[in-house]
């Protein structure tokens, strides 16, 4: 049996990792699967977070702390929201405990912007916020946090003053997929993010973001007209609706002193070729280190060494 | 056995629609159906037709002008296009005749705009554009031509000079049922088109374009936060896809002395609705009558009596 002082979960929509962290900070053991809340729901939260403990032979008692969907009114225990303007040290004092189970394990609220004209909600970033507010120091920082509900984050001295959720990955999802342009980007799964076709999709979409379901269908257009090849075809596809997002993100948000870009892997090398090809300057913080952060910092407040 | 004069067809992607026209103009028989384009070209357009004709009783050598999309390439036999600026009397004059078939059979081309920023396309519409001509007269027009792809068209004196296409049908049919909204507007099939929510949601997208895929993910947070129902939810995904494309036409757009909207049933009720909260003046033009006056125009040219 391995020791540790505690697990750390971010239980997303399609997604789950747990990292056992000890009394040091390092990480002692790791796991990942597609078992997000989604499956979860039917297979059972308490099954699925078992297998993966006892997998790296977890100690019975070791305390859990999770964030993300499974906090949801459809997840395991629903962990409501913190409202905006929201302190983010004040994240770790409504963390719920799940009732009827053998160990102590309690998952993070959201945040909530309940402004009429703006209703707005986020669960995990809020977690991801906490970890890369400690990266990044006091100030304002302007957050972006790409994803299937992209987040852009107005953060001042680690508290949340307001934020906006652009369905851009979704979007491109389903277009990509169940549209007439899934014929013009069927043939390339990716497409360079250093590809011209996307920083000039980019900036039309950015400059004239009225016209972004046209730009859209001129994909398919530019296809049967000039023979776009699918890479350059899904380049501009992704290109429009990143552009398009920037657009209203920069629109809603106050002047910042730099834009900090919360991603992991292929997606925040997209986004940061996208920023910077408009002439904006980039931070890069690591997703996957911001949550961890974040998980830790709940925790370690939670349960004090 | 009828008379008449030829069978006007009107061969959409997802709808097919024949007219038998008498020497007087007259409507002798109609027949509708959804074997478009995408059903027709597993089951054989031939066939189709054939089908439609005896179901009428139509005359052996009853000749038989077809628009729209058993045109394009991978249709009945590929028409071609006219480009732009292109004179919707030339229509009529480069019909592509079926090869091979035992009648006078001949499909309208569509047209293209190989503008290198705005490639676009039409297939369909002219005809509709060239029987709403007819009815407008002559001067300068902006229309709109609702639908799966709408198309605003820039027309002068029957002249096309250049049109934009807006994915916006298609985006609301993949959003509402593929996406997270899918839960919000799941309840309810259909909104009033006098609906707040959905003049709101018209506005607010044509004044913030750039929120588009924000002001949709505020459906969602509306429903979680403020218990939005399902008939506002989807009278707001309607109104914001919907605003964000007239943004779009009107700023691509030159002024014209109207806006002349080209549609039928429930879409047409929907988009004045939206055009006219926004203090826009609509002339409305059925659909149905535009197409059958195209067709019926191209084939007086083809055959005179």
């Amino acid at each position: 049996m391995m020791a540790g002082y505690y697990a750390a979960v971010d239980w997303g929509t399609s997604s789950f990792r747990l990292w056992i962290i000890g009394e040091d900070g390092a990480v002692l053991a790791e796991r990942r699967s597609a078992e997000g809340m989604t499956t979860a729901a039917k297979t059972g939260f308490h099954a699925v977070l078992d297998h993966h403990l006892s997998a790296v032979s977890a100690p019975a008692h070791l305390p859990i702390i999770i964030c993300g969907m499974a906090g949801a009114r459809q997840g395991w225990k629903e962990a409501g929201y913190i409202e905006t303007p929201a302190a983010l040290s004040a994240i770790a004092g409504q963390a719920i405990p799940v009732p009827d189970v053998d160990r102590d394990i309690r998952i993070l609220p959201g945040l909530a912007q309940r402004d009429r004209q703006h209703p707005d909600v986020m669960r995990g970033e809020e977690t991801q916020l906490l970890g890369a507010a400690g990266m990044l120091g006091g100030g304002r920082h302007l957050v972006c946090m790409p994803g299937t509900h992209s987040k852009w984050v107005r953060l001042v001295d680690e508290t949340v003053e307001g934020f906006s959720t652009f369905m851009t990955g979704e979007l491109f999802d389903v277009v990509s997929r169940h549209t007439i342009l899934s014929h013009a980007v069927a043939d390339a799964d990716t497409f360079p993010a250093g590809s011209l076709a996307f920083a000039e999709a980019v900036r039309s979409a950015r400059d004239n973001p009225a016209l972004a379901t046209n730009l859209l269908f001129s994909v398919r257009a530019g296809q049967l007209l000039h023979g776009t090849g699918a890479a350059d075809a899904r380049a501009r596809l992704s290109g429009t609706l990143i552009g398009l997002e920037i657009a209203g993100a920069l629109a809603a948000a106050t002047p910042a002193d730099s834009i900090c870009l919360v991603a992991s892997g292929g997606l925040g090398t997209i986004y940061r070729a996208a920023l910077e090809s408009l002439g904006l300057m980039v931070r890069l913080v690591d997703a996957d280190d911001a949550v961890r952060a974040g998980l830790s910092a709940a925790a370690r407040a939670i349960w004090p060494l």
